[in-house]
């Protein structure tokens, strides 16, 4: 195994780096479907976008003909430290597993905020700076997004407001830390701060919040101080775009030597890992040039891909927000409380529930004790403690693998392992203790969310 | 700085690793005196150690004349799946600081464990496996051992017992929960399993435990049970022997760019890190073939090296152990319980403290206020949340740059960031709060745990 030629970790060179992030969108015949304004139900304009996210963003997420965007040096010299990251050969998982399948994994964990959202962050963080700005909010839950953006705005010297959860702040007091320390404000969500957060406190008597909520207040101080916008982490389509350096730092890596992807998996929640991840490689899927089997997993307790609708939707539960066109479970949804990961969101980014329409990407869903159970050998086999959220992709990793024992299929299966778990030692615990259970949502669940959704005849 | 030739990260290729471990002792001409039987006061033996220790490692422990030993093909292909760990340039810091000096730190934290701890970890596992031993005890304070030895055994399948300070089983149940992640067994101490918990449970009801105290549970567990035997994760000459892997993957990583380092900054608690992060540079300097300046850090709160006396003294506050020559506290110090981080030994490695004693290195302690405001300092700017510990090496590196800045003077500064800070996050929310402040023991103090080791006329 020593003398294989291919090293356990493909590490690309600084130069090779990717200079420019690919919009998959430029390659799509069919486009996905644009934001709406829920008042007048017609396109968002850059003008109305501008009011809420930094005009650069919002020109981005506005722009589905461009396929290349150069990255500023700026930001590529903050990638550099953290990035290229490794597209690891999981040669011990192929041992465990005895399965003729070769196993890579693009490992995005290998930075303080734990995950792939620092990608995104260090981008809006930097165009907030460059339009002037003061400051940027945002809403967080578990709280992975609120630490990325908060290193970044740190870094830029921007003023980061993040609005967290009440329940998070008070059970995840540590990840609460590491955004103060890197200098942001962090208030526990309904907070008497805004008038939205005023409101539901006095409807609500003690209670402990919701990341709906936390949104409304999020947007509320962005949209009423001077100098600020909002900023999100996921789902939108400009995420995707600063996202897809995983994918295509990924390809560069398999290029370098030579090995082709038969299946690329990737876990999803609002899809922005992916959709970064993907990007690349449908882009040759959709220029004709190659084909992958690509493989979305998402919890059976939140399964929007699986068993959602597509059709407009709010992208809120506070309902503030543009329409967006995408498979939903109805903005209403929340995932039943024994649901330990993220991967919570009700609905799916438009571009890539538009992959999946097309059928350009599969879906599968996955129950959380197999999620765990999963998680277990590849910490114990590989070294890597992952997030539950990544889990969901090593699950249906570890599900391909072994079919190609049977088959003796020499498949080359790429994952996307999105981050680490180390705050989320709260879910492992009730793992290890044996107090982890599963929760389906029933037809009429889902039909009673999704009933409550806009009708929007588009 | 994008177009400069010395990338951010200093990657070796996986056939760049290391094949052999370097054993500092076998250069040095004055030996470190050695370890003591504290009966006989005669130097153990090896069939004395073999009965604590595994055979091949108390072999390791004795030899101090061969300088290499090679690292077996298992133990490499471990090594992979976290190393060649990245030197890293800090062109940011340089850059913050305005400083004319090259500011480089090897970082060891992109492992589940978090720290330098599983290079040895691995070692003492597979040497445990090799002679066909069911398992392994060891004793976890803060947890990082604990961790990095719960993964080494789980890798080997090998049965993983760890007593864990009472205090901090019930304070840091995250670190608890990765443990038990990787299937190892954790107990609190001191626990109604042992013979000496016991009675320490018997005499003082209530006691949240000590360090001491979890060492002698995880000796006499080694020692009563067929198939065990116990390891310790620092102070040993065996474990600076395999975490010289450190500083000879760092001097492989500049000479590949020709830098030479003009000053070498590593913390210091037993000595382990900073241990293996010189070793290959004092060899040179033993060997007369170059000259570098190198400062151990340690805290104010427990400074054996600038304030302890060089003495023959038990390993452990219980005394069970052999007695080591080495700068000391006595072994009844304790630092103070405002002290935050780690490096809470009260003595040091007798290899380190005989490099110190012959003045090829120099020492210094730092207060931990200052150590936290230079680990937000460099978490704001580099990216990296630090460990506490690593936090000392960072005071200082920061400290000699700004003398660079003053003199104008482009020195190498090399630095062991041996870790980082996701499970202390209390410690930086002290900091962050302003409720942490300094201590420094008094004279008197000193001067009476002292005066209580023991008389060894050697």
């Amino acid at each position: 195994m020593s003398e294989n030629k291919i090293p356990y970790k493909i590490y690309l060179e600084e130069s090779e780096m990717p200079k420019q992030w690919y919009n998959v969108r430029g390659d799509m015949k069919k486009k996905p479907a644009p934001l709406l304004n829920p008042g007048t139900l017609e396109p968002m304009t850059i003008d109305e976008l501008s009011g809420v996210f930094c005009r650069e963003l919002a020109a981005q997420e506005l722009d589905d003909t461009t396929t290349y965007f150069d990255i500023p040096e700026e930001i590529r010299n903050f990638y550099k430290m953290y990035r290229p990251s490794p597209l690891v050969r999981a040669y011990c998982l192929e041992k465990k597993l005895d399965t003729p399948a070769h196993i890579y994994y693009k490992f995005e964990g290998n930075n303080t905020s734990g995950s792939h959202k620092l990608n995104s962050a260090i981008a809006q963080a930097y165009y907030a700076k460059k339009q002037g700005l003061k400051g940027v909010t945002t809403e967080t839950g578990a709280g992975q997004w609120g630490t990325a953006l908060s290193m970044a705005c740190s870094y830029f010297d921007l003023d980061c407001q993040v609005y967290m959860v009440k329940v998070s702040y008070e059970q995840k007091p540590f990840r609460r830390e590491v955004m103060r320390t890197y200098g942001a404000k962090v208030t526990p969500s309904p907070s008497m701060e805004t008038e939205v957060g005023r409101r539901i406190n006095e409807q609500f008597p003690g209670t402990t919040g919701s990341l709906g909520c936390a949104i409304s207040e999020a947007v509320e101080a962005a949209t009423t101080q001077e100098g600020y916008r909002y900023v999100l982490g996921s789902v939108l389509s400009q995420v995707l775009l600063h996202q897809s350096v995983i994918g295509l730092e990924t390809k560069a890596a398999l290029d370098k030597y030579g090995i082709k992807a038969d299946t690329i998996i990737g876990c999803a929640g609002g899809g922005s890992n992916l959709g970064g991840l993907i990007s690349p490689f449908v882009g040759e899927m959709l220029r004709g040039e190659n084909n992958y089997e690509i493989i979305a997993v998402e919890p059976a307790s939140c399964p929007s891909l699986t068993r959602g609708v597509y059709a407009y939707d709010f992208c809120d539960t506070g309902k503030v927000c543009p329409l967006a066109k995408m498979y939903t479970l109805g903005s209403g949804f929340i995932p039943s409380a024994n649901h330990a990961g993220g991967l919570r969101y009700h609905g799916m980014s438009s571009v890539v529930s538009e992959l999946y329409d097309q059928k350009l990407i599969t879906a599968r869903s996955v129950e959380q004790t197999s999620v765990f159970e999963a998680a277990e050998t590849f910490a114990r086999i590989e070294g890597i403690l992952p997030a539950p959220e990544s889990s969901h992709a090593i699950r249906v990793a570890i599900d391909e693998a072994l079919k190609c024992k049977e088959t003796g299929e020499e498949k080359n299966i790429v994952f996307g392992l999105t981050g680490t778990g180390y705050f989320d030692m709260v879910a492992y615990q009730k793992y290890n203790d044996r107090e982890m259970n599963d929760y389906i949502p029933t037809d009429e669940e889902l039909k009673k969310s999704i009933s409550q959704m806009p009708k929007v005849d588009k």
